[in-house]
Parts: C-alpha cells; sequence; structure tokens
C-alpha cells in the first residue's frame, strides 16, 4: 500500500500583538518592530495541516477528509478565527507565548497531534501570514 | 492621445471590529455575527487604488508610479497598516462609523482624492478583505 | 449616502460537456474540439457576484453578507456545486443550453436578480472558469 | 555539482465520482459524501512533479524543460485533462480504483517514473485539487 | 440575446527598458528611477482581453475561444512573449514609445480590434506587470 | 525549545538570456529554445527562502524578520532585482553560468548561508520563475 500524504488548507481570520509586559517600551520597539502597536494588527492566515499515512485501497483515502475537517474546526477553526490571538487563546495572554507565526505553527501541532488516529501521523503544520511569510513545524525539538 | 487607467494594489494587516455600543450586545450578535467579538479579529487586506487620465507621450505614464506610491504610503499604509482600526483611526472610534470593507472604501476614496494632481482623477478603491469578499466604491452618492 | 458595490465570490466544483444532439459528431467536434469529449470534464469554478447599494450609515454595510450568502448558497452552490451541470441542472440539460461560462453567468444572473432587496442591485456576475478564462454578465440584452 | 530538484506544474480539468458499485448506496453517500453523488462534479487540477539530479555545469539545467513537458504531455495531460476519469482512465473504471487526489498522485508516480533518464529521479507527484486540498506521493510503500 | 462579455488571460515573459535617449542620463534617473538601469529588467506580464458580444443561443458562445486564441497568439504571444521589448518591437525601439503597462495596453488594444469579426467588440485589455500594479486601455481619448 | 522554520519570499523582477557564446548558433537554438532569443526576456520571479532554528521562547521567533530581511535585501534584491542577469551579476556573465532557476538558486544559497547566525541554518531556496516553474536547492552536491 502507498503512503501518501493529504494537505488540508483552512484560513482563519485574527489579530495579534507582539508584546513583553516585562520589558520597558522601548525594547519592545525595539525587537517587535510595528508588530508591538499599541492596539495590535491582523492578518488573513492560512493553516496548512499535513497528515500521512497508507492509501485505504478501497476509499483511495488516506483519512476521510470528513474526519480531518472536523478536527481541524475545532482545533483550527474555533480556537483561532474571529479571535484576537493574545486575548482569546490562553497560552498566548500577555506574559505567555508571543503569537508569532513559528509559535501558532507549533500550537497546532500539539492540538492536532493526539487527535489523528493511527496509523495516521502528522507531517508539518504550516501557518501563513500572507503571500511572502510563513513557518512551519515538524515536530522536532531543537538538541542544543 | 489615449486615455488610460493605472491601478496599484497596497497590502496592509489590520485588525476590526463591528460594534455599535448604544446598541444591546444582543443586537450586536445578531446583525454583526461573528465580527462583533470582544476583542476583534483581522485581516491581511489589499486596498487597489485605480487612476485615469491622459497618457504622456513622452514618458508613456499617466502618472508617475513613484507619485502614486507616495500618495499611498502616506493616505493608505500610514493610515491603516499594523493598525486597530477602531481604536487607531479616529473615524472608525467606537460609536463613529463601522470598520467594514464598504466603509474603509469610501474612506480611503475621500483621502486620495484631493491628492491627486489633475487631469489625473479617482476611479476606483477597492478594499479586498480576503479572497472571497471585496468592496468598490467609485464616488457616486445615493440619489434615494 | 455612498453608493458601494460588494463582491462575494463562491466557489463550486462542477463537471460539463459541450454537445448539441441534433448536429452530427463532426460538426460538434469542430465547434466544440476537446469540450465535447463523451464523458465530459470539469472545473473548479468561482462565480463572482456583485451587488450594489447605498451604504448604510448606522452599519456600514450595504447589504448583510449573512443574507448575501443565503442567495449565494441557495441559487449558486445547492443548483452547481458537486454537479455535473449536464445532467442535474435542467436548463442545460441535452438539447437545451451549452454550459459554457457565458451561459452559466446569464443563469446565476437570473436567478439571483429577483432575490435581492431594493435598493439593493445585481451589478454583474462573474463565471470563473480557470485563471485564465472568465465570462460576465451585466443583465444587458443585445439590439441586434 | 549541486543537486537541484526543478518542479513543473501542469493543470488538467477533468471529472470524477466517488462510488463503489459492490457497495449500497448507503454506504457510498455515508463514507464519499456529496462526491458520490450520481453524475459527478469536476475540479480545475494542478499536477506538480518534482524532478532532481546534478546540474549540468554548461547548460544550468537539471533536465531540459523540453523534455519534461513531453513527457508531461503524454503522462499528464493527454491522460487526464478534458476526462471524466472514472470513464475514460481504465484503471479508475467503476469497480477499481476510486480517483481520490491521493489515488491520481500515485498514479501519475508510477507512469512518470519509468520515463525520466538517469540520473534525473523522480522526487514527489502533488495533485492539487483546490486551492484547499493536495495530496502527495513520494513513491513510498507502507511497512504496516 | 443576451450581451456578455469574455476575458481570455495570456501570459507572456518579457524584457524592458525604460529610457528616453535624447534626455540626459540624470533625468532618464529622475523619471524612470530603477525601470532605466541599463541591460533593463523583467516580468512575467499577463494581458487580459475582454471582448463583448450576443451569445449564440446554439453554441452558448460570445465568440469561439479557439478564434480567440488565434488572434491573441499572433497579436500578443508572438510579438511580446520571450522578447526585449525595446528591441523585438519597433514602436518600442530606442527614440519611441516607452514600454510602460499603459502604452502596452494600448499596442495591444491597436492591434486587437481589426481582427475581431462584428457583432463582436473589444472592450478592455489589461496589461498586469505583478501582482501590485496593472494598466487598463477601452479605447478612450484624451478629450483635453 | 521546538525547532521551527521560517520562509521569506522576496520578489525580482529581471531579464535574462541563456546562451553560449562557445556554441554555434543552432546548438544554443536547439538546448535552449525561445530563451536564447537575441535580446533576452524577463520574469518576475520570486525568490523563497527557508531557515530553520530554535524557537526563542521569549520572542516566539527562529530569527527577526527585521534580520532576515536585511539579509535578502542585501543578498537577493540589491543584487537580482531590475537587472539583466547576464550582463549585471558576475557569475552570469557571457561564457559563464546560464541563469536557469537552477543557477539561481545555488546562486542565493551561496551568498545566504555565511550571512546566517548560528544556530540558524539555511534549509532550502526556491526560485519561482512563474506559477508553472520552480527550482529549490538544499545544499546537497552530486555524489556521482
Amino acid at each position: 500500500m502507498p503512503t501518501v500524504s493529504l494537505t488540508r488548507v483552512v484560513p482563519f481570520a485574527a489579530a495579534h500583538r507582539y508584546f513583553r509586559p516585562e520589558w520597558p517600551v522601548e525594547r519592545n520597539r525595539e525587537v517587535f518592530g510595528a508588530c508591538t502597536s499599541e492596539h495590535g494588527h491582523g492578518h488573513t492566515y492560512e493553516c496548512h495541516v499535513t497528515v500521512t499515512g497508507p492509501m485505504d485501497p478501497e476509499t483511495g483515502m488516506v483519512m476521510n477528509l470528513r474526519d480531518v475537517d472536523v478536527i481541524l474546526e475545532e482545533e483550527v477553526t474555533r480556537r483561532l478565527d474571529h479571535k484576537f490571538v493574545n486575548y482569546d487563546v490562553p497560552e498566548f495572554a500577555p506574559g505567555g507565548l508571543i503569537p508569532t507565526g513559528e509559535a501558532l505553527a507549533v500550537f497546532v501541532w500539539q492540538r492536532v497531534v493526539p487527535r489523528l488516529p493511527a496509523p495516521v501521523r502528522l507531517v508539518r503544520v504550516r501557518i501563513q501570514e500572507d503571500r511572502y511569510l510563513y513557518a512551519e513545524y515538524a515536530g522536532e525539538e531543537h538538541a542544543g
């Protein structure tokens, strides 16, 4: 049986702000630039989720797209769409994680991994902020 | 001399919220749906500005793109990029205009019109919220 | 009150075939080329529907997007998405209209016009077949 | 000599239907949803084919694009463009494979692999069904 | 019979330079900026050609796409694709027209108009230089 | 700490020509086709640069985007934007490398690698020539 990957793309419209409350304003400005502006700003993000597994010879599917969509509705759309990430998502509350594309990719990875039925595995999460910038996480830890 | 139009597209990343403070919460929810969520959300907008005029036979230009870009930098990017429209743009402050695509198109139109040197005229402003939605304003008033 | 237009884009996945049963095979082949292949083929279409009207000063809206979406769900998605146009849409049954982009644009126009509440008016329907081809109808009749 | 990969994207317009004739209608409906609708539907697909090999220092090429295009014309365009996959491609005939993106990616892989001249190798085939869904095959077998 | 428009998009890859030989270098630099760099630069252009006419009730077509494509192959692709506009297209030779998007739109308009069979008419030519810039010509003369 | 990758996309408008002066004209024509036309042609390229590293828990960043942008401005935009690659970039001068997407990807790789601060590493450079063609280099040498 061939092992095939399947990628589903889910858009979400969200606001965010880069800000560390324990830092002085100037350091926030220096590190985060325009992204630290007081009231935040926003993007039409796209979240690309790639799963892999053996293709079922009867259905031609790695995983039923309907089941993928239920998971992404619950873990991506409900949590992030039409939200201000810093205020609506506890992990990104002031003093917590900064809602960069990198951190959002790790966030989605951690939520989707336990939802997938074996032998389907998560391969990669991409958070595309705009046409010219995206972050990807594939589950690796830095062995510093 | 042929009359040609020129369209410049400027992206901007902004947050917004649909909310009328003088309305009860339920009415805001009923009229504005998810767009009234408490902390707001955001988009990677594109603003398309179309100008028209005679093409200069020496330069092949309707208007020097460098001059178009100065105007759009001052009237679109500086006012809207990396902003929360309701808090950073006075016209859209709570109690004022709701920052829909329609209202943003009229806002940009009003700011760009007085900046153009005759005989160049503004033809149309488009505010594209995402791939599936945009508003356009061409300077017309409703003769109700 | 400014008059603003609003365009909503709705994708639909459909199959079609260009074929006139009253014509000999060779004439079908000559006029319709590969589009007359026996079993049909398909596209991921996009239908762009543009409406116009005065912008309500309280809501910033020409028409509530939720209402636009109900109409397009009923008149575009339910009729055309995941359909073989020649077999699933009576107007395009064998011997009837050929399901070109042009004819689909007129079809959507005729169904959407009576659904819009005055003073909102339909401006234009675009059927985009792929990145390199689209047809548009604005309600005009040929005064031949 | 650096090893570089080259990806060519080929669009094709095709119709398909998900249906197992040996299953009752309700099971087809349950597993395949709207994709089992009786007459089929269609997409403007994109097939992305990625090959890799050493870059020839004289031509700057991994493989002459003209030769890539001949192979893709014969193995992708002629077999799939303007076709109803279930009826025009024997492997996907009723009772055979279901024409999912996954199965189409494996199908293209198997046809392109034997056509490539060593040392050029096939790396990956992507079948993009629409903007929000694609399948990829890289030649791996499931070691279940 | 409804009057419908049809738009065909044709890409072409071309190089160009903005330069008036009768001007001093500084004036070229001041007016044309980076576009006057000595050896020229290039774009993957898209040319959008929109025609309109009554939809033939038998074929569902305004004009057979095959005939549109022959005209665009001869008037757009052969003249502009894989060319350096200033050197390969006489109208844009040094001392003549500057190959801006505006001038290219007028150029294509003038070549396509006489090729269309009545009652089909040319509506508009768009030259898209990149994602953020395009010029459009609709056959109007400036009544200065 | 999770290891995350970040991809930045930089457009550049350039002209190029495929030509080996030591070959007869017919061989250039046979190998390079239309790409060898005398005066060259051009593209609106996109250069995608992917870096990877541990995500800083304080900033949520693999590398500050401002620093990525300084490097890409110096190594990609200044060297390639608004240039005729064969004449403005010494490595691609007549008799040297042919400016294919493959060779441009290796060129950018070699310039960006020494600019990245450890532990950030370069993963991949993609040169997208148009919507249907791209080359990627990941630093591998052919072990022929």
